[in-house]
């Protein structure tokens, strides 16, 4: 035997060889994959047979808005945490947080006042949250219209906004196909549209609801006032009532009345709700899953996020229902005031850091219960391809359900864990409706549908059943 | 310059050749493929900005329920019709069909009588569509429950189902992520439950009504008499009264009486109304979009199949709003009768077959207004694969708005085009809360989603736009 021909041998051997570990490497995954295949479908089948989540929902919604430190939010941290306990996990408990107590006081009067061509109407409008009120007797004054925040500053450095209320109406573009990107594209009005004009003399800031319809709902949320500026009142009001008030600004010089009672009361001790697992190998990785529990005032907040913290505790009463005993440390949270501050969040992350946890993988829900599409993915960008790569590689077990991954981001609530280095996901609702109930009274139980709640959280159990069995290293 | 030189030097020409070629048709296929997007975005934001289907679809729902024959079916046309002259249409036509005229009568009486347990207590039931009555003084007989036709079939052969009446009793799997598929297992019971077993003595027939919901809701539909059976009234009941009927039977003999006047009236005249604009440069290519304008006489019809005719009307409505001249023929066909006996299809589909005319291609929408996710594609096997290959390559281009192609049926009123050898289609909704409301005295517009309804026409118009633009030959 020549050199040659030796190497010919020894090529010929390695190519069997890597033929056969590839073939037995197919063997295993095909094996694993078909086992986890039906584990996955178990999963969806007892969510869709024995879930609580649409019931726990309807107990919750009788609560009422819950918004932190209001009555309603104690009772709901009783209410979830009196459910997990009947979940035996190892352990469930409160964790401390101080959460502001912002109260929205009488109903909001707005209107339109001494119009030549309509007279007297008035408007629908709910106060944002965090914003003061007006004082008792209210504010009347002339409206200026204008469509964005910068707009806004340059009347307001030409002095054109003293004394006046400025009327921000930007809609929000419903051409979009993802209506969370319609949102985030309007709703700086809401957030910083009084700040923004406070400094200037502006005496109250209007704003257009955040909602893709045409319709006679208020839509509330948090407004944020800088350091420093100068606080005025603000107040939503429906968009029909924006359209109408444009209309009229085009014609004569409109007045507005607003009154609202609104404060900030002394802050408040609130908690998050916390269940925990431990994992029977690796209790040090751990795999959260969570929404929030407070809401706003008005509605039920059924979709935000009653809608979230259910599905969470159904991810554990599912895997408990099939006898699955996780490898990693299960934890299911429920934060307190998403919201108006982040509270619970900010708490909940310092407290994880200060003992050095390590969150491997987190899943919020935060978008509404309505038929799941998939999730976005976000983490830390020195790790974000290579865990997503392996997360990714799991696609076609998720695709009989629709459920599809995709880069973006993950929730309000667990982004700040990213310095931890795990990868972080937020479930993504179908969400062609959610701005029709977001933030307003008619987040109620009749706009949700059960088996669309039950799928989302047979999606995140799925994840955390197959990042607990194979983690998301090699 | 020798031999091999050349032969390289041709080797190297012909490589540079190629890649030229390859090149310019990349950016021939990038430029079209631009333009096809921008279009399609086009598409997309005048259906949401400037659709007419929701507020057609208000219209069609204050008429009622749109049965065959009835008086609110020949408004439906009517309106329908008016509808489409306002399309700038080239021609708008009512096409005859002799229809059934099926008539519900009295309000159904369905109840346990007599139970030891629980006295008496109504069901809430319906007819089913096609079903003779009790007559007046209605019929009273021990309930057998079965789940299969299979089993009836046992049981009547075996003499146990004389004068009985019979309790089609299997559910639809509820964990089934399609529920069409779900409707698929368990609506033989409704079809063929009477037929099954009238000539073994059976009295009457009972059946579950098809949802995959536990509720109060009963749900009508069509039953089918076989040639030479006897008839036997049948009647659907809610599944709550399902689950107690059940249980009960289990405990007593349970006796059930039944009265329904509801009745077969002489065939009449109806008609199914199509709209068309000639192709301009291959007018002898039919692409069809349509939907069936019957429904059910309880409820208002909306999502059966109101929203699949707003939506093909929506669709010729758009695409002329950008001013879209057609190369091939349009149309928009409004099918009468798919609920109780598809006599418009028939009709439709013979005088096409005549006049030698070519669907090319043909979609409907006849599963809810609900989120789009794609198309089921379906086509004669000699051309399906070549034609559903060309459409498949477009998928890109539809991916934005969360939009699959995949092979499946079409629809009931399309699928007798298959002979033509085009490629059929059906727009595939989201699933999950079709069956609350299918067939249902719920099926109202305030299940309806604006935004849903109307995403679905931009996933149809957009086909047409791409089918219109480049056929699907080579």
């Amino acid at each position: 035997m020549n050199h040659f021909n030796q190497k010919i041998h020894f090529l010929l051997f390695l190519s069997i060889f890597c033929l056969m570990t590839l073939s037995l490497n197919a063997q295993n995954t095909m094996k694993s994959s078909d086992e986890d295949a039906f584990f996955i479908k178990n999963i969806y089948k007892t969510t869709l047979t024995k879930g609580q989540g649409y019931d726990w929902l309807k107990d919750l919604a009788t609560i009422g808005g819950r918004l932190s430190g209001s009555p309603q939010s104690f009772a709901a941290i009783e209410f979830t945490k009196q459910m997990m306990d009947t979940l035996g996990m190892d352990t469930v408990w409160l964790q401390p947080c101080i959460v502001p107590h912002w109260v929205r006081g009488d109903k909001e009067q707005v209107r339109i006042v001494g119009s030549k061509k309509m007279g007297t109407i008035e408007l629908k409008a709910l106060a944002l949250g965090n914003s003061i009120g007006t004082g008792q007797k209210g504010i009347t004054a002339e409206i200026v219209e204008v469509n964005s925040l910068d707009e806004a500053e340059k009347l307001g450095k030409a002095g054109k906004l003293r004394g006046k209320i400025v009327f921000y109406n930007r809609p929000m573009d419903n051409t979009q196909i993802n209506t969370f990107a319609a949102y985030g594209g309007a709703v700086d009005q809401r957030v910083w549209g009084a700040s923004k004009v406070g400094n200037y003399g502006a005496v109250a800031a209007l704003v257009r609801s955040m909602t893709t319809r045409l319709d006679d709902i208020p839509h509330t949320g948090v407004t944020v006032y800088e350091e420093g500026v100068r606080k005025i009142p603000t107040v939503a009001i429906s968009t029909n009532d924006a359209e109408l008030l444009s209309r009229l600004t085009t014609e004569e010089v409109v007045r507005v009345f607003i009154r609202t009672t609104c404060k900030n009361l002394s802050p408040k001790l609130s908690y998050n709700v916390v269940g925990e697992i431990k994992g029977s190998e690796y209790p040090d990785e751990i795999l959260l899953v969570g929404g929030h529990l407070d809401s706003w005032d008005v509605g039920d907040g059924v979709h935000d996020d009653g809608a979230g913290c259910v599905q969470s505790m159904d991810v554990i009463h599912v895997l408990k229902q099939l006898n699955y005993r996780p490898k990693r440390t299960l934890r299911c949270v429920m934060f307190m005031n998403e919201e108006n501050g982040q509270a619970g969040s900010k708490v909940y992350t310092e407290t994880s850091n200060d003992n050095k946890e390590f969150h491997l993988f987190a899943i919020e829900s935060d978008r509404g219960g309505f038929t799941p599409r998939g999730f976005t993915c976000d983490g830390d960008k020195t790790i974000f391809k290579e865990k997503f790569q392996k997360l990714y590689a799991w696609s076609p077990l998720l695709e009989p359900y629709g459920i599809t991954l995709a880069k973006g981001g993950s929730g309000a609530d667990i982004s700040r864990l990213k310095s931890q280095k795990g990868l972080l996901l937020g479930l993504k609702p179908d969400s062609q409706r959610y701005f029709d109930y977001h933030h307003t009274a008619i987040d109620l139980m009749d706009t949700v549908n059960k088996r669309e709640l039950q799928l989302g959280a047979a999606a995140m159990a799925s994840l955390i059943y197959l990042v607990d069995k194979y983690g998301l290293g090699d």
